[in-house]
């Protein structure tokens, strides 16, 4: 057996499950490499202590349900009744949500033990944490997931919950090199997450395997997790993206690689791009993130201002504000067309491939990137999920994303797998 | 000038805005009718000191916003900061929220005074709290917003929040013999609100004029709140619903005679009746709330599960927590295809007519009464209002509900309008 800290999920699971490792052991481990690895600024809030009595209570009542004692890490948007929950804001400095989110308590009812609380921007919207990244301390890790993404990446846990409103599930597991999932919309309960955009946020989960993801969806939907289908090729639909050019070089080389290798491998893979009525779609993204997103904030605007940062004031909020009703409207019935067009491309699909991110983490903790390469199938309401492909020319990893048909997440996972094994 | 606490909303509002009416004198009118009539139980709290402080602090301020100062009741669902949030369960007894729901802080921005919290069934399901029927106390108000459309019809508060998952602004609206409005799906933020369905809960408001509307609406969406506009005669669609024959017979003759009368003075009246393939809509809406709601209160099940009630344990959570994944996805496809069925139907109409219950307030306070009537528009996301339309055989009120194309909810209050000229 590997370090215990550096297991995946699906591997921790099973030896929680045979009695070859403790829970507590288990967390032991992870809050010792959490400790040793302090300068990544992954958790906002952990108490080793709280964490270590959960695993030995788990321990005693045999590591129950699908996840036997699993530490998962909660990003700090989410509610939890034990730990802190302050949204990566100083409005909600020691702030103690009454309950824990649905998603915190479902993982918990399935023998979860919630570690600690990591590292968000500001709202899971764009102003940094202090979070770094583990490949490279000079780079962000990305964002709003940023503490997940580099919690899992670093071996301090092996799983964690993201949201995604943009990018800030995909883009952050692709620039750690780990597995981000974004479920299809609406399925995982939002209860207790704190809301940005009522008509795009969703819960989504950060791991090192794929083979992870159905335990953790299984609990978070309180229905069985089971192992992945062995499938064939699947029919791949090779997507640029209206925002091709955005992707830089050593992305671009890596997609078409990618696409290549696929097909040898035996995939029938074919160009797929969007028709001009939806080359525009991510405008249609950013109209509808920024109306809602004016009004969820209003207690925050309102009796906070001096707290809230000034790129969520200024480049959201304001705009946000401003924005006619018609336009909110037409955005949010363009979208609709576009979720229609989307579920009508898998009748030739299988699964989209198409870039994580424009490329590694960017230099610096002040951006945490560009999201649009995600936020298209953030609006289309799709599942989709990045798979580790390597290292791009500063050392840094980079990622592939695949995307499946909404509401059919099992057989993204399922076609994804296949993926995955013919990847480095 | 009416007993100020008689003023509709859009009365108050135009006194306020003229001086000729104070915010403090208004709310205190409002607290001694709530005092007086105590035995209604329509408020979960009620601070009369809090709220005339704060009409006093609006009043020095020169009545603000599009409210002026108007007093609002919120449904003790929707989190407030500086009145306890309970959601109708012992669970809650004594929350302290940390901060306003977004649709709380929107109302303040707008000068609106938050009178107090109206009570709610238990989560806004089903069961009862305490409030009684203003025009018989011996009768349910309705249900989940009990208490806010008591409040209202009982001249406590020109106004008031409720939030609708099944029929729960409609219904005890029409039960209580006012105006009930729930907007279209997704439009107004649910930020602090208690989430039952993310796929069905909406966030409606309570009044006594339909003239009130705009000005609710606009402060809800910080959008100018314009007056309504007066239009022609509409087209009307009469839906009688799948579930016509649970409609009491008194219910099917005001229906009869409003379509009638309505064709008599222009409109033009046809017949609308559900394709087959939607006949059993409402089993869609049934999965599609309970698979959700059995996932959304994950906490409260696991955590608290002897302070929940037995119909929500055994009614709800247990057949949602049983229902197949597949089935919860083929009804949220279902749905799907009905908001596109429905959006269509409004290329012949302009509004639907269709019951808002399916009869008087039922005897007792044990069941909120059927909400079959409501869940079909909530289900397609639709925007809905209830009207008074006189009495029924018991001496209680019955109301009609009209029903407007998604996202065009203005179009509806304009409909709505000459529709309401035209009534009783």
């Amino acid at each position: 057996m590997s370090a215990p800290e550096r297991l995946s999920a699906a591997a921790a699971i099973a030896e929680l499950a045979e009695g070859r490792l403790s829970a507590e052991a288990l967390a032991r481990a992870c809050l010792e490499r959490a400790q040793a690895r302090a300068a990544i600024s992954a958790w906002a809030s952990l108490d080793p202590e709280r964490a270590l009595a959960l695993a030995r209570a788990l321990d005693r009542r045999g590591r129950p349900g699908i996840l036997k004692g699993l530490p998962v890490g909660i990003k700090d948007v989410i509610d939890t009744a034990d730990l802190p929950t302050e949204h990566g804001s100083p409005i909600y400095r020691g702030n103690r949500p009454f309950a824990d989110a649905a998603c915190v308590a479902g993982l918990r009812a399935e023998g979860g033990l919630i570690l600690g609380k990591t590292v968000t921007t500001e709202f899971a919207n764009r102003f940094p944490g202090a979070t770094r990244n583990p490949h490279n301390e000079a780079h962000t890790p990305g964002g709003s997931s940023s503490g997940s993404a580099a919690a899992v990446a670093d071996f301090e846990v092996p799983a964690a919950l993201g949201t995604q409103t943009g990018g800030s599930v995909i883009r952050p597991a692709a620039f750690c090199g780990i597995v981000g999932y974004k479920p299809s919309f609406g399925e995982i309960s939002r209860v207790g997450v704190k809301m940005q955009s009522q008509s795009l946020d969703t819960v989504g989960i950060l791991c090192r395997s794929l083979e992870d993801l159905p335990f953790l969806r299984g609990a978070l939907l309180a229905l069985e997790g089971r192992a992945l289908a062995q499938k064939g090729p699947p029919r791949i639909g090779f997507c640029r993206t209206p925002v091709w050019e955005a992707a830089e070089e050593p992305t671009k080389a890596l997609l078409e690689r990618t696409a290549s290798r696929l097909s040898a491998a035996g995939a029938r893979v074919s160009d797929l791009a969007f028709p001009p009525t939806f080359a525009g779609i991510l405008e249609a993204h950013e109209r509808i993130f920024f109306f809602e997103a004016a009004r969820n904030y209003a207690y925050e605007f309102e009796v906070h201002a001096a707290q809230v940062s000034e790129v969520l004031r200024t480049r959201i909020g304001a705009p946000g504000r401003a924005l006619p009703l018609a336009l909110y409207i037409e955005a949010l019935e363009k979208a609709e067309a576009f979720r229609a067009y989307c579920d009508d491309l898998f009748a030739e699909f299988d699964l989209i491939l198409a870039p994580s991110a424009a490329g590694e983490a960017p230099f610096g903790l002040e951006s945490t990137g560009d999201a649009r390469f995600n936020a298209i199938w953030t609006l289309a309401g799709t599942p989709s999920l990045t798979l580790p492909a390597g290292r791009g020319e500063k050392g840094l990893p980079l990622g592939v994303q695949l995307i499946g048909r909404r509401y059919r997440d099992e057989t993204l996972l399922e076609a994804a797998y296949w993926v995955s094994l013919q990847l480095d």
